[in-house]
């Protein structure tokens, strides 16, 4: 069988690069401005350029986002070339969130380089982050190009929709650092919010311009949200047993970072001895490989692995119901078979 | 002859005070959540409550950019109650950018109150920052529910536009701060953005939801761009000549804090005692009485003085060319004479 996939990506990619670089003004034609540092530094954080803003493209994320939208919107039926500016959209404002994350969570290395405020300084990086949020909304009104201003505006509610989700699951995770009462119960609003909105309305909006109606449409939704979901309880599984060669992070390192992920909210509501260890105060690099397999014999492993089962039959169930057709459809299957099967 | 602004703005600014407070959860029948004291912030910063997030009605802004948007839409002869949503969105962009800038520029007080940040940190207040623009978003797409959506899309565009300009100007003033080399024409660009983009937004998106045709359109956008432009230089001799009482801040002051308004600008491309006296470091309370004198003796106050002469007769001249109707005409009229003559 051909890698419909890989196929796909190799031309989806670069139209959404270039639509992305046309609204950054890479290699535009205006000549010099005087906020051409600016536009630099999203284009650094895009990895198009280094901290010098000369040319370097070895660090631009995997670009998954607009990978589902426009398979969405092929899958669905409709002319993904139509909807590039759609998957620019949601490409944009993940990175506008990473970048006032990075400043929120004192980060100081994104994908192996320096965030952009600590090169620039965190004032400048709120505008930088603010203006690929613009963009982004600039984007989904460039639809109007190529579909009718009633469906325009119905993709730019569900992507105005999902900020706002975005932004209450950023305030919870930033509020539950502080709280000792969590329980397994309060990470699933959180991560609603932080991982699975985006997903979600990536295939949500996919589906919207490839013409599905309204109950295949939620069959999209619920897909993108699920298989988010189960992105994210496959993260913190990775964080805490996972393989270093696959996430590029060194297993265990979510509990060096005292990250309240699902595996240690089983394991504090357990209250055996992983607890007790926890509320004693910040885990040392020499005592984590013990306390990982503490936590499993407390049963959070079982317990993490069950809801990843449930998270993933809940996403792939929704994709059959979506019936994603053609060699989108089938390129559609296969990533979401990549995304939340990675620690095979 | 009645006070056609004062009665306008008394029906106006309720009707988009609950607008914003729908969007924002005040007064919402939805039951607790988690993420109430996120919405808390947010509406601590319109001034709808205090730090404690009990009901206090006592330090919202004066809401004159939805009061523009809205007097606009109806001198072009719309129906201002249909724009509402336009006029909240334009308030909550405004609040989102104060947000951010108050973080930016390390500022503890806002309308006599501790700042977003100051009270729950820049994590929290650079979220809440973005929660408000994402409503503003939400805002101008429920115009849908009144206007046909390629005039949402329209309206959606020239706002989005208007935050770019906004984030462009916000990267020039904070990296002049560390330049030695402006003169008085760098002063423009960063002005146009800061200031003019959102109040030319305003009067612009008000006329296309007032049906005016494009030629109207423009002079309602070159209206309002000019009185931008206007506002900002009386408020820049306000800062260094002006008083107290009208403008609740010491005259002054812009000295103490070391702004580059547009009048030190034209006394630093000047070069006489007073550019001495700046390069030499930050000025002291005790000198600044003396060195605002000498400042106006270098021509700075004259110069200032007229193009903010200049300024006020473009913006008058682009009003009368928009021709505005009926009473609302005669409060646009009236509110751009209050905007732009304050120091009388």
């Amino acid at each position: 069988m051909v890698n419909e996939l890989n196929e796909m990506m190799a031309t989806m990619i670069p139209a959404v690069e270039q639509d992305m670089q046309s609204l950054l003004h890479l290699h535009n034609s205006i000549g010099p401005d005087e906020t051409d540092p600016f536009y630099g530094m999203m284009q650094y954080h895009l990895g198009w350029v280094n901290a010098k803003l000369h040319p370097d493209n070895e660090n631009t994320g995997k670009r998954i986002r607009p990978v589902l939208c426009l398979l969405s919107c092929a899958a669905a039926g409709g002319d993904w070339q139509k909807a590039v500016p759609a998957g620019a959209a949601v490409e944009l404002l993940h990175n506008f969130t990473l970048i006032h994350d990075d400043i929120q969570d004192n980060s100081d290395k994104r994908r192996g380089r320096p965030t952009v405020w600590k090169i620039w300084g965190a004032p400048m990086a709120i505008n930088a982050g603010d203006a690929l949020f613009v963009m982004s909304n600039q984007a989904i009104m460039d639809l109007v190009e190529h579909f009718p201003a009633e469906i325009v505006v119905q993709a730019a509610t569900v992507l105005h929709n999902t900020c706002l989700d975005l932004t209450r699951g950023q305030f919870l995770d930033m509020s539950y650092e502080e709280r000792n009462d969590l329980g397994v119960e309060d990470y699933w609003p959180m991560v609603a919010g932080k991982t699975a909105a985006l997903l979600s309305a990536c295939c949500h909006i996919g589906s919207i311009l490839g013409g599905a109606d309204e109950s295949k449409q939620d069959a999209y939704r619920s897909f993108g949200h699920a298989l988010g979901m189960a992105f994210q309880v496959q993260d913190d599984i990775l964080g805490i047993w996972g393989d270093e060669a696959i996430t590029g992070k060194s297993a265990a390192s979510d509990l060096l970072e005292g990250k309240k992920s699902l595996p240690v909210l089983h394991g504090l509501s357990w209250g055996g001895k992983f607890a007790e260890r926890w509320w004693q105060g910040p885990i040392q690099p020499d005592e984590v490989e013990a306390l990982a397999q503490l936590l499993a014999n407390e049963g959070s492993y079982e317990y993490t692995h069950g809801m990843s089962r449930q998270m993933t039959t809940l996403a792939l169930d929704s994709l059959r119901e979506a019936d994603p057709q053609g060699e989108a459809g089938e390129a559609l299957m296969e990533l979401a078979n990549k995304l939340i099967k990675r620690e095979q």
